[in-house]
C-alpha cells in the first residue's frame, strides 16, 4: 500500500500545499488564498477541504494518508502550539493538530514556518544529506531555523533560530524593528544591504554603477560580478557580518553546514564566496570547515519541511 | 530491586566517582589519581577496578547497576568516541563505552566533561526543574554545555557549547589561546576579569582598592561587594560582554535558563546583577526573559551528570 502526506505552508497571502510521497518526492502542488477574515477562523476548515478534494480526487483513501504536516507563522512549541498567535494571520494561540484535526481525521504536526523550511532543505533541499544545518533567510529579514539531529530547535519561547537579531554591532545608531541596535538583520537582510551600500556611497566618492540606480541587493550583486569596486567593498562588509554572526552561531550548535537561502541568495554562488571567508577567520578552530550551501527548493521549502515533520 | 548508577569524572589529575541511586542522590563519593603514563592506558582498568572493588564492598550486584556514566576531556561525538583525543590525559581517540566495556559488563555512555557538567546541573543542580539550559564556566577559561529538552547537544565536532570562543570585541589587539582575537573568554573568564582590570586601572586614575595588591577575579568582585568604584566599572564591562554574548547564545538556542557556574561564580549573586541587566539590554524580545541562576553542585557537576547520562 502506498502511503501518502501532505505539507501545508499557511502564508499571509495563501496557502501551498503539497502531496508527497514516502519517498519525498511531491506528487502534486497547488495553492488557496489566505481568508483572513474573522481572525482568520476559515484558514483550516479551508485547508481540511482542499486536502479533502484532492484526497477525493486522487483516490486517496484516509489510510494511505501517513498524516499532515502544517507550517505557520509565528513562534510554536514542540506540540504545534502557538505561543502568542499569528499576527499575520490573524490567529490567537491555540493548537494547530488540534483545531485542524477537527476537520480531518490523520495524524497532523506543525511547526513554525521558517523552522519548517529548513527541516525541508536538510531533507530534500540544499542540506541533504546532512541531520543538523542551520538554515539562513535573507529577505526583508533576516530568518533561520536550526535542525539537530533531524529534529527542529524550537526553544524554551519558540525563538530557536531567531539568528537575524543576534547582536552584531555596538555603534549601530538606528533602532531595528525588534527595537534593539545593531542586529545581524540591519546589515544581512535585503534591506540590510541596501543600508549598507548607502551608507557606503554617502561616504566615500568612490565611482560606482550603483550610483546611477535605485539601489536593491540584486543590484549589488550584480555590480559585485561585474567587478565594481564599491559594490565589492560593500558586499564585504555584508560578508564580514554575516560571517561573523554565523561563526557565533556554530560556536553554540556547531551545525554540520549553513544552508543559505532566501531572495538574496538568488545572487548565487558568489554570495557564500563573501560569506565563508569572514566565517573562517571568526569561527573557533574545528568549527572553521564547517560546510555552506545555497538553499534549493525557494518557496517550496516550506511544504517540504512540513511534510517531513510527517515522513521524517 | 533497588537500582544504582555510577557517576565518573575522568580529569587531568584525578578522578572523581559517585554511586548514585535511581532518585539522584549521591550514596557515596570517592576519587583515585589519574595515571597518565603510557599514553593514559591504565585510566579505564584503574576506573573499573575501583567501581567493580565498591560494587563488592556495598554488596552490589551487576543486575541491580544501570549502568556506568563518564565525563571526559575533549570533544566527543554523542556515541562517546573521542573525535581527536583528550591531551590532558595521554588519550588518542577511541571509543569510551567500549574500552571500559572490556572491563565492567553495564550499560556504559561517555560524554564530554563540561557537556556532562551542564547536565548535572539540570539535573541536580541550578537548572534542576528545566529541561533546556545553557551552562557557562567561568574559570580559567571560559566553557559552556547546551542540553535541549533533556539532551547534550554534541554538535558536528563535538564543538556544541564552546561559547568560550565566540567572537564578541572587533577591536581587539591580543590572541586568545585559540587563535582568535576578540573572544567572550577574553573578557569573562577569570584571566579575562584580570585583563579587563589591569587595563582599566592603567587607562584611568579612579582611586581602588584593586591599585594595592595583585588583582584577580575575586579581588573585583570582592571590591564591587565594598562599593569600589572602579571594580564596579570593571564589573560593568564583565557583565556587558557577558551579557552580550549569552544574548546572542539565546538568540541561537533559547534555553529556558542560563546556569553560571566555575571559579567566578564563587562571587554569589551580585555576579548575576551584572549579566542580567546586559542580557536583557541585548537579547531578542522574547529571550529577554530568560531565567539566570548559579550553579550549585561545584566540583561534583561532572559526576552528577555523568550519573544523568545513565538515569535520565
Amino acid at each position: 500500500m502506498s502511503k501518502y502526506a501532505f505539507g501545508v505552508d499557511i502564508g499571509g497571502t495563501s496557502v501551498k500545499m503539497g502531496l508527497f510521497d514516502e519517498a519525498g518526492n511531491v506528487l502534486d502542488k497547488w495553492e488557496i488564498p489566505t481568508v483572513k477574515d474573522n481572525k482568520g477562523s476559515a484558514i483550516l476548515p479551508d485547508v481540511a477541504k482542499s486536502l479533502l478534494a484532492r484526497m477525493k480526487e486522487k483516490g486517496i483513501r484516509e489510510e494511505e494518508l501517513m498524516g499532515v504536516g502544517v507550517g505557520a507563522p509565528g513562534p510554536m512549541d514542540d506540540q504545534g502550539t502557538l505561543l502568542s498567535g499569528a499576527v499575520n494571520l490573524g490567529w490567537e494561540p491555540f493548537n494547530i493538530p488540534e483545531k485542524l484535526g477537527a476537520y480531518i481525521k490523520v495524524p497532523i504536526k506543525a511547526a513554525n514556518d521558517a523552522n519548517a523550511a529548513a527541516l525541508g532543505e536538510m531533507w530534500q533541499g540544499g542540506g541533504k544529506g546532512y541531520d543538523s544545518l542551520v538554515a539562513v533567510t535573507l529577505g526583508t529579514g533576516v530568518g533561520g531555523g536550526v535542525v539537530v539531529k533531524g529534529k527542529i530547535l524550537v526553544g524554551a519561547d519558540g525563538a530557536g533560530g531567531e539568528i537575524g537579531h543576534v547582536h552584531i554591532e555596538d555603534e549601530e545608531t538606528e533602532c531595528c524593528n525588534c527595537g534593539n541596535k545593531g542586529c545581524l538583520e540591519q546589515y544581512t537582510s535585503a534591506t540590510g544591504i541596501v543600508r549598507l551600500a548607502e551608507r557606503y556611497l554617502a561616504q566615500t566618492d568612490v565611482p560606482s554603477v550603483l550610483r546611477d540606480k535605485r539601489v536593491s541587493a540584486k543590484t549589488v550583486f550584480d555590480a559585485v560580478k561585474a567587478q565594481d569596486a564599491a559594490a565589492m567593498e560593500i558586499a564585504g562588509q555584508f560578508g564580514d557580518y554575516l560571517g561573523k554572526g554565523l561563526a557565533m552561531v556554530s560556536g553554540v550548535i556547531n551545525p554540520e553546514i549553513f544552508v543559505i537561502g532566501g531572495g538574496v541568495s538568488k545572487a548565487g554562488e558568489i554570495l557564500l564566496s563573501y560569506i565563508e571567508p569572514y566565517f573562517r577567520k571568526y569561527a573557533f578552530g574545528k568549527c572553521k570547515e564547517t560546510k555552506f550551501a545555497l538553499a534549493q527548493l525557494g518557496n517550496d521549502a516550506g511544504i517540504y519541511g512540513a511534510a517531513a515533520l510527517i515522513l521524517l
